[in-house]
């Protein structure tokens, strides 16, 4: 099995099916695709017609996009363990999930993921909605698991996944959030699996000028 | 079971959902918050704290988002029958709803769901992308059912619920399209339950002057 991801400092979305994989211990091989370049378009596509990252290739089969490749693993390989397994949590966390996957356009837009910067930035009004919507669903719904790591519904899966790239967001831009929202970005950035994204991010040396904002922090 | 909707002559996201349902049968009932007015975000977040249309309310769960609600009826009330039944075919499915769940938005900003009306206007570069990308999506699954009408991946399901408003767009503006994909749009366009929709949204009054792009067509 293949997953084809982008640059790991700045592909928010390889990092979801990514973290997925890696933290519930399924053997991978990881095609890392540059984000840079005119001929990016023309690379994907020998992946997947849509032409974006991340794609799973598993033997004949090609899935793209974050949540789909997240729910295919789910049902072929993790035994149905990345939702909750209570049919009403199952149904919030899907929607948790969905509403990032579709959502928080401003947040995207303004705060590009940029895993090893450290960075200061305006927070427009905007911005700041979403940043509060985030707020209110992981103090609603994080809680201590088995091990008392805070996870979304009480168990690592797809609802942490997806919220991996706002963990890393909130972390360079250094944002404001409430006590019990920052206590659950804590317990998600020393998840062992995020920190060896964060390192390999580290060690990359290209540049993406467009996803590089803000001015570095003192 | 209760579905919150907005106006049906506007809303894509509400369609989605409330297709599903009334071409499955399920009973339910519909709930219609106008999309106009100050007090929009106070009224829905009445139903659900993301202050978005559409939210499904079953007893005491309240799931939001037209791709949370889609999954939660497939596995709570269609027995699994609104996705593929091959897991393969079930995982391009996903990617394909996905896809159009997340993206596409230059299509969604300058083409707006406006059932009553036809209307000619002129597609950007950016637009074109996104209506070629959706007839390539199109013509490679659209397939017979059973009974011969053509459905995305061979039998009525979520993709075609995720699809329907594209369906009302690509009418509403009269877009260009290949024959396999306009013999797609003609089937899904003679569905009872989408007819009913349309047939719906022609009785509202209620305009949203910001969705009312084009000129009339002759």
């Amino acid at each position: 099995m293949k997953l084809v991801i982008g640059n790991k400092n700045y592909s928010s979305w390889s990092l979801r099916p990514w973290l997925l994989l890696h933290a519930f211990g399924v053997p991978f091989d990881e095609h890392l695709e540059s984000l840079a370049g005119d001929d990016l378009s023309e690379r994907l596509r020998q992946h997947s017609d849509s032409a974006r990252v991340p794609v799973l290739v598993d033997r004949d089969l090609s899935v793209w996009d974050s949540l789909a490749i997240c729910e295919y693993l789910n049902a072929q390989y993790l035994s149905d363990s990345a939702w909750p397994q209570d049919a009403k949590q199952r149904a919030v966390a899907r929607a948790v999930v969905a509403e990032m996957h579709a959502g928080f356009a401003a947040l995207r837009q303004h705060l590009p993921m940029n895993c090893r910067a450290q960075r200061e930035i305006e927070i427009s009004p905007a911005v700041r909605r979403d940043i509060q919507r985030i707020d209110t669903i992981w103090s609603q719904y994080a809680r201590p698991d088995t091990e008392g790591n805070l996870r979304l519904f009480g168990s690592f899966g797809i609802a942490d996944c997806f919220f991996a790239p706002v963990i890393m967001r909130f972390t360079t831009y250094d944002v404001a959030i409430s006590q019990a929202s920052q206590a659950y970005l804590n317990s998600m950035l020393a998840h062992p699996s995020l920190q060896k994204w964060v390192t390999d991010a580290r060690h990359e040396t290209e540049i993406l000028s467009e996803e590089e904002v803000g001015v570095d922090r003192a």
